[in-house]
């Protein structure tokens, strides 16, 4: 039997996301038909529309958003000398919500992979080096995660600001090892932020 | 910390999904952001926008479909004498997947419940009776699932059709108590149409 192509098309594109495989994609397909209204299918579609031509990421620090300079770059009471290194910009919402962190971040949109093909050159670090060179910086905190890839990329960044004359810690304790960091509670990443150890 | 806008509104519309919390709906616009290119965008928002336009219910058995009468009525081979209700759309995709059945189908499109102040008006009932009575049908198979709701719809059908000189039978042993027909594998739905029994 073969499905109505409108309907083969929506489960095709549900399954280009992550842990959503035929069937799952299927049951959000079916229920689009059955319980969303054409407006609903207009408002959804027009939000996914939109996404790719409202955000792009921050030529200063790689976060995502909707205006020239991110919310974070643009805030003058942000503490300038301290500089948080993650991988990705949830980690800079998950940590953000925790309320502990005052300082800046750089979005490395990624991290180091060999086995992937993803080497250094792979991810945003080319402006992070003139950010750590203009003096402002005093201190670099590395928050990729616990994952092999994540103290892959960290141990490379160390390597290279080792000339510099900078703090570099890594985040502390309290992120569980194997975990990725947006999933990771508040006070877990309260405690991992304050407990943090010079590499 | 607010999050760009667009990405908010992509977030709300992914927690319109059964089983999306907002940390999944989270995840998913972060996806699209990272890993969608502009055109990819553009094929997923198409395909949600296409999907109430060209896809309506069969107005002779309540399958969806694209056409104006869905396959399986347009097809002159299937056995007409045999009807087999079902709940869903997705309920015909699996039978039909089994290859067991070669009858036809009334989609209920919902199940009695009570609980939710859902009564036989609610689903489509209407078009069921007709069908029955034109003297083609001799036998009816309801398939709906093995939950209660499930239940309260096939002994409600069965008690309208007490009357109807025809053989009303359940699906039979197979379908594990309590599962959605949805989620049966193949082999499991074989044998329940096998084996079903007389009301």
């Amino acid at each position: 039997m073969i499905l109505p192509k409108a309907m083969e098309d929506l489960i095709t594109e549900f399954m280009r996301f992550p842990g959503i495989g035929r069937k799952t994609a299927e049951r959000y397909a079916m229920h689009v038909i059955n319980n969303f209204s054409l407006e609903t299918t207009e408002t959804f579609g027009n939000a996914i529309l939109n996404i790719k031509k409202q955000i792009h990421n921050c030529p200063n620090c790689g976060l995502i958003t909707d205006r020239e300079l991110c919310q974070v770059c643009e805030d003058d009471i942000r503490d300038e000398s301290i500089l948080m290194i993650v991988e990705s910009s949830k980690d800079v919402f998950s940590i953000e919500k925790s309320g502990e962190f005052k300082g800046v971040y750089h979005v490395l949109n990624g991290v180091i992979s060999p086995m992937d093909g993803k080497g250094p050159e792979d991810i945003n670090l080319s402006t992070l080096w003139p950010r750590i060179t203009d003096n402002r910086v005093k201190e670099v905190i590395i928050a990729t995660s616990s994952t092999q890839e994540g103290e892959t990329t960290a141990l490379y960044i160390n390597r290279v600001l080792k000339d510099v004359d900078i703090l570099v810690s890594r985040i502390g304790y309290g992120v569980p090892v194997g975990l990725n960091l947006e999933y990771a509670d508040d006070l877990t990443l309260s405690k991992a932020i304050e407990n943090r150890k010079k590499l």
